[in-house]
């Protein structure tokens, strides 16, 4: 059994190209690198690589991470500027016992003695949707940022061209226009070898320097061949304050179902922020255990995410959040996926 | 109850000023920062704030954290340069929900903007050190760095002044001179809050921009109020594989004692470490419960700790590793106390 599973529609692409290459026998770390690279290179997803949106300074500062299941080695960048594949540093940065999270001018020229590619990441549509916010707040830049810092954050969300309302006081989900929206993947290759790796662009309008928890061993990721792995995309910050995608991973190893893994710890921890702080950020998840059988749990209406598995194709699904908190997934409708390329594609308003 | 728990024998000046507090009725939060701020200002300490050995290009980069075990609320700075005190600007970033862990040039900003003091934490005795290990290098720094990214780093371990010689096959503990003993504390106040703060300079001739477990969430650090907190000294890229911290607060949460969720802890996943890879890294951690028990457990031999509980002085501990895994605490004797301040303060050779 092979399979690979991953957040958001955008990961589309890159993971039919990784099923090429897992049904070919190929690797779970090379085929994962391979699909976040795919969702990297696309100008179009605004929270990843090319085309991400820029912290409150105009400049698009990258976070990612790799890492490989039977050793539990990881490599990791953050505040990365100018490099077209992030991913690929923190997988060369995967490789040795020490120096293997990165940050900043540091991973920078690590990646220029590496040789991999310089490229500007701020595309001209980004730069449209900054400027536009930056009128929104009247000239001020540090106003949007400011808001992030602040317990208000919550009104934060939602805002955006794209995104909905709330609907029945959940939070819909609106895939990249949030700024917050990371491509995560859990991959199993045929000879049982496991990897995740992650990409994204962070919060829009973000204070330069800022890290989320995509380059966040346990936070963002997790990754253990014994039993499987998890990665997220939403808040965070508030993803860090519970370590929960070791979380699902320790929970598949106690022999629950991805499934079951995913709801009780996204559910358990939503609901401890909820106490603890009044209120708790956007936090999905996907997982894959070491049976190839997959799992995914939001706190947020209508996640959209993508699995294949051997024998099957890439299908694209989207949660639906129960009243339980747990979660129904439905196959996406060829309406919802063209509606969602030509919102992509459409020209920044 | 209160009480104060830290890694290394370096902390006890701070941990006697945080007793102080603690024991007129002060806050957790106040009291860590204060302790951990002591440590920071010391130039006697070779891996914690002024007088911390520098990366391979000669600069002093730091990493620190702060967590509030009511909140759950954490600020971190990683890679800092020219700051006195990186553990005040991570609490100052915990204030916030979002933006609560930045990096480089973007948390050196943020300082500067919040007023923080500016200073260069290279002294001439760092300096020093710095030039006698590039000697011993050829001239090149990069050869030291490169070992740290290789497979052999082991043999990195046990090195420079200071260090004694492994025996029995345990390597032995040598505060501070292999350049990566971060000081870290948790903290019980008598209202019951709990906080935690860490502070390193990380690993001496690491690469500029790494990032190791101390301002990583549930890796160098975790705290809960409602079960208890856990913080680590040791490699960091090791203790970030397998959310040590956050796992020996889930286990006390549990029921377990801090000695027993330590022991347990820290044992199986060294074991899992060398399974996977061989090999592992120095690893230690101390823990406190939310009713003011401790536990220390590490995979050296001679690991010093400090403790101080409601009622008692002051005290500093040193761990002794049993062949079963378990750690024996031996009160250090006047003598041990007596060389440790003396060799900190003799000229480096």
């Amino acid at each position: 059994m092979w399979g690979i599973i991953a957040t958001w529609r955008m990961a589309l692409e890159g993971v039919e190209k990784a099923g090429e290459q897992l049904a070919a026998g190929g690797g779970a770390a090379d085929a994962v690198e391979c699909a976040v690279r795919e969702v990297e290179d696309c100008p179009y997803y605004k929270s990843v690589g090319y085309g991400g949106l820029p912290n409150e300074e105009m400049e698009v500062e990258l976070d990612a991470a790799f890492m490989d299941g039977d050793t539990l080695g990881f490599g990791a960048v953050g505040a990365l500027k100018d490099f077209a594949n992030p991913v690929s540093i923190a997988r060369a940065l995967a490789a040795g016992d020490a120096n293997n999270f990165l940050v900043g001018i540091g991973a920078e020229k690590f990646a220029d003695k590496m040789g991999f590619e310089r490229k500007n990441m701020l595309t001209e549509r980004a730069r449209t949707m900054y400027a536009r916010r930056v009128a929104e707040d009247g000239g001020r830049p540090l106003r949007a940022a400011r808001r992030l810092v602040e317990p208000e954050a919550a009104e934060e969300r939602g805002r955006g061209a794209g995104a909905e309302s709330p609907r029945n006081g959940i939070r819909q989900a609106a895939d990249g226009p949030r700024g917050h929206d990371t491509v995560g993947m859990v991959c199993l290759d045929s000879s049982g070898a496991m990897a995740t790796a992650t990409s994204t662009s962070g919060l829009f309008m973000k204070l330069p320097g800022r890290v989320g928890d995509s380059p966040i061993p346990g936070a963002g990721f997790y990754v253990d061949s014994e039993f499987g792995g998890a990665v997220s995309t939403g808040l965070g910050e508030d993803v860090m304050k519970g370590c929960v995608g070791y979380e699902i991973v320790r929970l598949m190893g106690t022999g629950l179902h991805p499934q079951q893994a995913c709801e009780q710890a996204v559910a358990a921890f939503g609901e401890k922020l909820t106490r603890r702080r009044g209120h708790a950020g956007d936090i999905s998840f996907v997982a894959m255990d070491a049976r190839g059988r997959w799992g995914v749990a939001t706190n947020i209406e209508g996640f959209s995410f993508v699995v294949q598995t051997e024998g099957g194709p890439a299908c694209v699904y989207l949660a639906h959040l129960q009243p339980d908190g747990g979660c129904i997934h439905e196959v996406a409708s060829q309406e919802w996926q063209d509606e969602y390329m030509r919102s992509r594609m459409a020209p920044p308003v």
